[in-house]
C-alpha cells in the first residue's frame, strides 16, 4: 500500500546541541518512493544507520534558535504479509540466531525479569507462544486504560502491569515484557499508522514465532496493515524519535500519514483466529 | 601479560533447558595462546558471536542431569594500554560513532534518564570529561560500601545510588549510569581480573573519552592491568556470565585468574593523575 | 481457648543502643491469665503502650553484650467471635469514626493509590465489601508463592503484586493495599499462631465491613482461631516485632505457641461462604 | 501575629462520593478568632478530629453537583516561639513519648530505611542533630529544583533524593526521610503561609530536638514565622488537603494568607546559626 507520511517538529535551541532523530521511515522491507527532508535555519543532517537495528537516524549539529524546525515527506510503499499461523513451534533458545537473542533480555523500559511469575501464572497455561501472545495482548487491551498524559518518560512496563493506565509506548513496553517473561523474544517497534487518532508517532510490538517477526498492538487503535515502520529496538530507550543533548525545548510536532491511491482492506488481529501480520 | 583463567560452573538441571554462557575471554584485543571447554555430562556446546557486541557466547542445549559440569580454561595474553590523558574534548555526540551512539542511552540497570540532575550538581563542574569520570568513580568508591549479599539481580543503579551498598556489578552500573547522565558514553565490562580476592568474576566499567574507550573501577578491589576481558554490554543485561532458560539449580562456581610467567607491575588508577588504561 | 506463647530472642550488641520490642499479648480483646519477660543480662524495660494503636510495646536501653537474651513467655486466653456476613453496608465514609479513616489511606508498604486499576479491574465486579475481601484474599492465596527468602524488609504491596513471591508479611500487605484501593479499611495483624509451621510470628490482615474488622489470611497457614494478637498496625512499619537504634546484631530468635487445655476446633474462612472470624 | 487565611476549592462532582478536607486551622497552640465555613450547594459538613494526630477535619457527603464550592476563612494568631537551640542531646530512643516514636519509622513517602547509609555518609559527621537536620535542609534547598508540575502524588523522597526535582510537598519528604535515616523524628507540617508566591497551601517539616518539635523549610520560600498549621503527619498521606472517595473531579482552588494588623518581622532559619522556630 501506498502512503504519504509527514512530520514537522520544532524546537526552540538554547545552547550549541545535538539532536539525533529517528524519523525517516525504515529502507527495510518497504519502498521509499520519495522522500524530503527540510530543516529551517538550514543546517546539514548527517544520515547514519544504528549501530544494533539498522534502523536510520539522522544527526543534527544545531546552534541557538528561536525556531528549529524539521520537516520530514516520503511517499512510501509499506509491505506486509497476513499469515495464518499453525503448527506453533517453541522457540529453540540454543538455536535461536544470535540476533534474535537480545530481545530475550530485559531491558530499560521492559524488566521482564521481574515479572516472570504473573506472566506464568497468567498466560503459561495457554497451548503456544503465538495463543499466548495473543492472550497477553488482549489482556492489556482489556485492563490497562489509554489515558493521554497519565505517564511520562520513567513509567515503565513494571508500572504498567499494576497501574494499567498509559499511552502507545506503554502498552507497546508491557506486552515486550509479558513476552519475555514467557521466553519468547520481543521487539519495540515504531511507526507512522494510518487512522491514528489523534495524529502522532504510533508504537506496537513484535514477538518472534516460528521464526518470524509478527506485529502486536495491544491499543486496537489502528489497522495493522497501515504501519510504516520507522524503528525497532528493545525498547523505546533504543527507538525514541529524538534524543536530544543540550539545552532545547520542545515546541511542537505534527505527524501525518495518508493513503495515497487505494482503499485499504484494514486488518485487525482477532485474538481468537490464526491470523497475523508480518513486516519483515 | 600472560595469565590462565579457569572457570568451573555447576548445575543441577531439572527439565529440558537452554544455557547461555558467556565465560570464553574475548578474542578481540588480546591474543588466546590456548582454551579448553569441557562439559560433562558431554553435550555440544554451540558458539556464536552475540549480534552486537561481537562478544563470545556459547549455547547448550542441556537434559535433566544431576551434576552438569562446565569448565573452561584458558592461557591468554591481555593486551592493554596505559596512556597519559591530555587535552580532553567533549564528545561531539553528532559525531559519534554509530556503535557508540547505544551506550549514551539509558539501559536496564543504568537509568541514566534519572540521574540527570544528581550527576549535573555533583559533577558537573569538573572541566572536562576525563576529570568528571576520575571523580564520579572516586565518590562512588568512598561512598558506597562494598557488601556481599546486599544486592540482588534485581539492583540498578537507580537502588544503588541512594542505598549505597552493593557489588561489583552494582559499581559499575552506578558508574555507567552516572556517564551517561553527564553525557559521557559508558559501557559494562567483564572479565577474570588477576589478585581479586575472593576469586571470583569481575565487573567494572569504561568510558569513552577522546574517541577511545577507558577502564574504571571504583571499587579498586583489583589492579587494572591484570584483567582479561570477556565481554562488555550497555549493562549486566547484555553482559550476563550465563542466562538459563528451563528448570535449572545453580550449584556451585569456581573461577580462578593466575598470571603465567611474569611479575606483574600493578596498575591501579589514581584519579588525580592523568592516567588511564584502555583495552581496546 | 488457651494458648500458652513464647518468645526468646537473642541479640549481639556492639554500642550503647535502643531496642523496642514488640511482642507482648495484646491485653486488648483478649485476657492475659500470666505472662513474664527474662531480660539477660538483667536491664530495665520500660513498658509503653504505642500512641495511635494502643499496642504493647517495651524500649530496653541497652550496653554492649556478646548475649543479650529477651524471653517472653504468657498463658493467654485469646478471644474471637465467628460471625455469619450478612447484608453487608457500603462503607460511609464520611461517617466512618474518625479511627479507622487512617486505614483507607496508602502507607509505606501498601500503596494503594497505585493499585487503584487494577484492583477495580480484578475485584470491582463483587457485589459488596465482603466478597471483594475474599475474592481479593483467594486470589493472594493462589497467586503468590510462599517462598521464604524471597522477600526483605523494603518489599512492599507494589511489588508483591507483580512478582507473585513472598512470606506472610508481603501475603498481607498485598491484601491491605488491595481492600484500601478498593475503599475498605484495612490493617496490618501480627500475633502467635498456632500450627504454623516453621514456628515463628505470623502476620495476617484486618479489614473493616459492616463496623467491625475482621481477619483475614491470605497464606492459608494457619486456623484463623488460634492466633494471640500482639499488634495491629497500617503495615509493618507501624507492628515490626523488633525496632533497633543502634550497633546490634540479631542472632536467633524462637516462639512457640501452643495450646494448653482443650482441643481446637479449627476455623478456616472459606472464600464462598458467609463466616468471618473478628478478634475485636 | 494575626492573619487571615482563605481556602476557596471547587470541584464537580459526578457521583455520590465522600470528601474529607484538611483546612481548617489548627486549634492547638494557635488561636482563632473568627471563622467560616461555607459550601455551595448547602450540605452539612460533619466536623471530626483526626485520630491519631488531632488535626481538624471535615467530612461531606455529597450529591452530584456541576459546582461544588468549598470557602472557608478564618482570622488566626499563629503563635510560635524564636529560641536559642544550645546544648543538644541526642534522641535517647528508649525514653521518647511514645507518641514521638511514630515519627521514627519509615513511611509511605518518607522510606527512611532505604537512605541510611546516604544520610550517614552525607550528614553522619556532623555534631549534634540540630546542626545535622540544618546540614541536610540545607542540602536540599542547594541541590533540588523548585520545579512546579516535575513530580505527582506518588513521588516519595526515595525519588526525590536522586531525581532532585520537585515541590515543596517533596522537599518536605526528603527533609523528613533523611531526618529519620539519622535517627532523629520528623513529621510533616501542612499550613497556610504568608508571602508564598504562586499562593498555595504549603509543607515543611519538623524535627524533635531537645524534646520539642522545631520547624525546617528547605524551600526557603517563605518567612517561617508567617505559617499557620493546618496539620501534621508522618507524610502527605496523613495530610492531605483532600481525600476524596468517588467521582469527583477537581476545578480549582484559591488560597490566600494576609497580615491582618502589623508588619511581620521575617524569620528565615540560616543553617549556621543556633536559632530555630517552634510551633508548639
Amino acid at each position: 500500500m501506498e502512503f504519504e507520511v509527514k512530520a514537522k517538529l520544532k524546537y526552540k535551541v538554547k545552547s550549541d546541541s545535538s539532536i539525533i532523530l529517528s524519523i525517516h521511515a525504515s529502507d527495510k522491507y518497504q519502498k521509499i518512493v520519495d522522500e524530503t527532508l527540510i530543516i529551517s535555519p538550514k543546517i546539514v543532517a548527517t544520515e547514519m544507520e544504528s549501530a544494533w537495528e539498522g534502523n536510520r537516524l539522522i544527526s543534527l549539529a544545531v546552534k541557538p534558535a528561536e525556531n528549529l524546525s524539521i520537516t520530514y515527506k516520503a511517499i512510501v510503499n509499506n509491505s506486509f504479509k497476513i499469515k495464518e499461523i499453525r503448527n506453533v513451534r517453541e522457540a529453540d533458545i540454543a538455536k535461536l540466531p544470535s540476533d534474535v537473542l537480545p530481545y530475550l533480555y530485559p531491558s530499560r523500559y521492559c524488566q521482564s525479569d521481574k515479572l516472570y511469575r504473573l506472566a506464568n501464572n497468567m498466560f503459561g497455561y495457554k497451548k503456544n507462544d503465538f495463543e499466548k501472545v495473543q492472550a497477553l495482548t488482549y489482556w492489556i487491551y482489556l485492563n490497562v486504560e489509554y489515558l493521554s498524559g497519565s505517564t511520562d518518560s520513567e513509567t515503565s512496563a513494571y508500572d504498567t502491569v499494576t497501574e494499567q493506565a498509559g499511552v502507545c509506548r506503554d502498552f507497546a513496553h508491557l506486552g515486550i515484557a509479558l513476552c519475555r517473561a514467557l521466553t519468547i523474544p520481543a521487539r519495540y517497534f515504531t511507526g507512522y499508522a494510518y487512522l491514528l487518532q489523534p495524529q502522532d508517532f504510533h508504537a506496537c510490538f513484535e514477538a518472534y514465532i516460528n521464526g518470524q517477526w509478527l506485529l502486536f498492538d495491544a491499543t486496537k487503535l489502528v489497522p495493522l496493515n497501515g504501519m510504516i515502520k520507522i524503528a525497532t529496538g528493545r525498547d523505546a530507550a533504543d527507538a525514541a524519535v529524538a534524543n536530544i543533548f543540550g539545552d532545547v525545548d520542545f515546541v511542537s510536532s505534527a505527524v501525518s500519514c495518508d493513503l495515497v491511491d487505494q482503499s485499504l482492506e484494514p486488518f485487525y488481529a482477532d485474538h481468537e483466529q490464526n491470523f497475523a501480520i508480518s513486516y519483515t
